[in-house]
């Protein structure tokens, strides 16, 4: 069988949310690209398999960037002046337009690629542009890279500008459809489509109507956004008056969660009635607290989101996110619960590192099935880390290493080893 | 003379907070280690000095680290789920007592002072510990680095373990006398001592009453912390009763700025009455966003400060602070002041990247007179960086290239030179 090895080091992983469990000096079985588990000794199955030795070094769980968008790359880390409409306006509809030019998204897309084909993702669920034929090059480069990711076509067929406006929910319809079909026909194995309304105050409800059946008809996953800034809700009040809420003008639709998974960006501003829904209808939120700080968007109560049971991971959401690196969303996201139980919530505990890092690896890693864990059966997403790089005073136990390694964001130059599926990636 | 030379290229810098100058393909003139200004063409005077050709690099001054500590560096990254005092006597404590073993400072204050020079540092306010000679020890490397810092042996009397508090206020100031003379006898250059009474509640009225003799006495600076945590504001309440608040009980000894420099990092809850001695005494803030962060503390009024026009700077504080990287300091400062300005004040604009960026050069290089600015007369402290390493897939003004180099941490591997008073360190 392919993909059979074993890794040994200090293997470092989150089952349950509040419990980081470490095994040091241990051998993580993979078999088939599947996780057969930890062992202090290697079990008499599995003797013959090659051994890779990490002694020392951290393994720990591929993570799972559960929103982020490849043509905001290019500007990353510029233009953080702006509140969301305004930064849409004049930061990112003016580069996603370039996206027409597919010469400008091969070139743009590969410096996304190689950017997170080094970084701690081993899936990522992405956002494309409204250009088929480019969001088909990024899936192309995407499963060069090895990771496994869900791609998105964008639609919006009102309040964005003329260059990036589809003439009419038919045509954005069309142009899903044939997105769909041309990446069904490349035969990708890693790489797969997701519907993407791009926001409802973007999307007409016929085009809400049209997504909702492709959605149905292929038995795809959806992508958007919601309540993320109160402006932006106040306009979704406006624009669709007959939702109850701001998610309730996805699910009137069929995209929010129910038949078919959902992955909503944000969840800022979800009031009871909106919460409810997304844990009736199994949505996962995505959290993206650097994208929330840098827009001025506010703290989405995740405290909140894991006492209800509700499904949660983390994404970077580059460019309103500035960084890439995972380990740096692990550290915010545990930075801005201090300051959301500080001035908003003081029975809103903040989250553990262990926590935290359970919605970068298992919590996020849930919209792909089985992953983000070495529990038996889950697939084979490792990282091999040598920390070794930083110089420490003094010798630290597994966990003060892990910890320091994500606030260092080792990610960006620590990560030796990276395995998606079992296939080693590099 | 020595230290005469000039830097051509894309210079960048903040005479007034709110306007960033950029001036590309230019000239930087350094004369005897002072800056004779900015050209677009080299006056007659300086037509024969070198010219060290940066063309297309982004030059920008060297930055202030108001407030850190260095024997903290051996944790940074790790403890991070506990609020101050807790995490003082958990993690803080047990680490400095270890810097009672000159053989383990030495150790621990290499690798700091190793990161510290590349950094993009060229000025540090520094705590050691209440070690007089491991202190001496951070100062010879300091030195050694050659940036340009204040280094403070801790004082503290009561409230710490037994085997981190000095046994008495006279021994306490007995050993902080010594550390002074000795600093002096040692002929640094560019490595001076700060007076460090550790926090209020660490020390008693007879030791406070002892240092502000020893300030007037060697004409020294001072340092400490103010206002962080709710709880400790309690503490201190409690502790000196006398005081009108926290900051007056500095200022009742001669600690609290007026004759002689002082900075006071955090200033988080600073009332009015504090505010305003704050600016009456003309003592500087460390505004410390990681750290405020990391311990749950909360977000400083920094709009507030600067409209007052209170001199403020930006710390890193390690430990508490979990990265040293000063151009994330500038770039978490931008993210705090927009959750505050969402959350606790919408009359308190978010700060720029332009202010932000002020308050790491000129703002808190301050403190040390004229320095972190390219205006005539100024310290020629210069970084000359390379944000090339990163690919991007359409050319930027330099504006762009600049925020963008920031939020990308730049400054871990892309200073590719660095001055302080004209010296090249590397």
């Amino acid at each position: 069988m392919d993909n059979c090895f074993i890794l040994k080091g200090n293997i470092c992983h989150t089952p349950q949310a509040d419990s980081l469990t470490i095994k040091e000096n241990a051998y993580l079985i993979c078999e088939g690209g599947v996780c057969r588990g930890i062992f202090d000794v290697i079990p008499e199955p599995y003797k013959n398999l090659e051994v890779i030795d990490c002694t020392g070094k951290l393994i720990i769980p591929g993570m799972t960037d559960l929103h982020t968008h490849a043509p905001q790359y290019a500007f990353c880390g510029t233009g953080m002046d702006y509140e969301l409409m305004e930064w849409l306006n004049r930061i990112t509809f003016p580069e996603e337009m370039l996206y027409a030019d597919e010469e400008y998204a091969l070139r743009a897309y590969e410096i996304f690629a190689g950017k997170v084909k080094r970084s701690a993702a081993s899936r990522i669920v992405l956002f494309g542009t409204i250009h088929p034929n480019s969001t088909l090059i990024l899936m192309d480069l995407m499963e060069q890279s090895g990771l496994v990711t869900y791609v998105g076509k964008v639609n919006m067929d009102r309040n964005a500008p003329p260059g990036l406006t589809e003439e009419s929910a038919s045509r954005s319809a069309a142009d899903t459809r044939f997105f769909i079909e041309e990446a069904i026909r490349r035969g990708y194995q890693r790489t797969r489509p997701v519907i993407t309304p791009r926001f409802a105050v973007s999307c007409t409800d016929e085009l809400m109507k049209e997504l909702g059946k492709i959605r149905k008809e292929f038995d795809l996953p959806v992508q958007s956004h919601l309540s993320e800034n109160p402006g932006e809700i106040d306009l979704v009040r406006q624009l669709v008056p007959e939702a109850h809420f701001y998610g309730d003008a996805y699910d009137r639709f069929g995209l929010f969660g129910g038949e078919g998974n959902t992955v909503m960006a944000h969840c800022i501003y979800s009031g009871p009635e909106e919460t409810e829904r997304i844990k009736s209808n199994g949505v996962w939120v995505a959290h993206c607290p650097s994208s929330n700080m840098n827009l001025s968007s506010g703290i989405a109560p995740v405290r909140r989101y894991l006492e209800k049971g509700i499904r949660i991971g983390l994404g970077t959401d580059i460019g309103a996110g500035t960084s890439e690196s995972l380990f740096r969303a692990v550290t915010d996201a545990i930075q801005v619960s201090k300051l959301y139980w500080r001035y908003i919530d003081q029975k809103a505990k903040p989250l553990s590192f262990s926590e935290s890092f359970y919605l970068a690896t298992k919590g996020g890693g849930s919209f792909f099935g089985k992953v983000g864990s070495f529990e038996e059966g889950y697939s084979f997403d490792a990282l091999v880390l040598d920390d070794s790089i930083e110089p420490a005073a003094h010798s630290m136990g597994s966990k003060d290493r892990l910890e320091r390694a994500f606030y260092q964001e080792l990610d960006r130059n620590g990560i030796v080893m990276k395995f998606v599926d079992g296939r080693q990636i590099f």
